[in-house]
């Protein structure tokens, strides 16, 4: 089902320095800042040669990644984003396999523009998973 | 410098578990378990279109990952690998700019049988960090 690895998303409080470490220290190519106010993040993209990072800085009140960065002050890896065709299919298979799906199950508008779901963490190895339509 | 996201690594305590999350909920080609007892981890591969998930599971005594799941017992998220072209020149470079490099700060053999080194995550958004060269 799940098809490529679209992103991992790193979370920040200094998204400056982020981006030093990623485009100084280890020399990658880094997108200029963007602010997404719906998603209550500003993100840049280090664009590897398969995939990308994504930099997550708090963006407004409420940011979905503020608390990640009180229990983390250094920032660390918030989730990962896989890929599917079908994110109603997808979305219904992993309910009638018994994981849970965030919110009220419905996909969103993602970040990227493109319908999402989020799976719950203890259901996959630990780990905040997110499933874009491409 | 980086390029490719070489995997990104998820701890398990049980690699069971993993492999029925990923090969059976997600539909992911997963290969078969093998023991690396010189890293102290069995492992298997999730083998995605652009990148791999490497699931890791302790083996042995004194497993490296065995302090990250007392603290995370559900699993996680444990480093992200990057590829390198050349390892001491990768290494230098990350020296020079301050980062710390973690052990004695030489290469070793890595689970690939590539040279590796790990980057300390207080230096990388809080993201354990590998290097291998490829």
């Amino acid at each position: 089902m799940i098809g490529r690895l679209n992103h991992v998303a790193i979370a920040v409080s200094d998204l400056k320095a982020g981006v030093a470490t990623y485009a100084g220290v280890l020399g990658a190519k880094v997108s200029d800042p963007q602010d997404e106010p719906d998603h209550g993040v500003r993100v840049v993209f280090v664009e590897l040669p398969n995939t990308k990072i994504e930099l997550l800085e708090p963006l407004g009140e409420n940011s979905p990644i503020a608390k990640f960065l009180e229990k983390n002050p250094a920032g660390g890896i918030h989730h990962v984003c896989y890929e599917v065709d079908d994110i109603i299919a997808a979305r219904d298979k992993l309910k009638a396999e018994g994981a849970r799906v965030l919110g009220d199950g419905e996909p969103k508008i993602g970040a990227h523009g493109k319908p999402v779901v989020f799976l719950h963490p203890k259901d996959f190895c630990g780990t905040l998973t997110e499933l874009e339509q491409v």
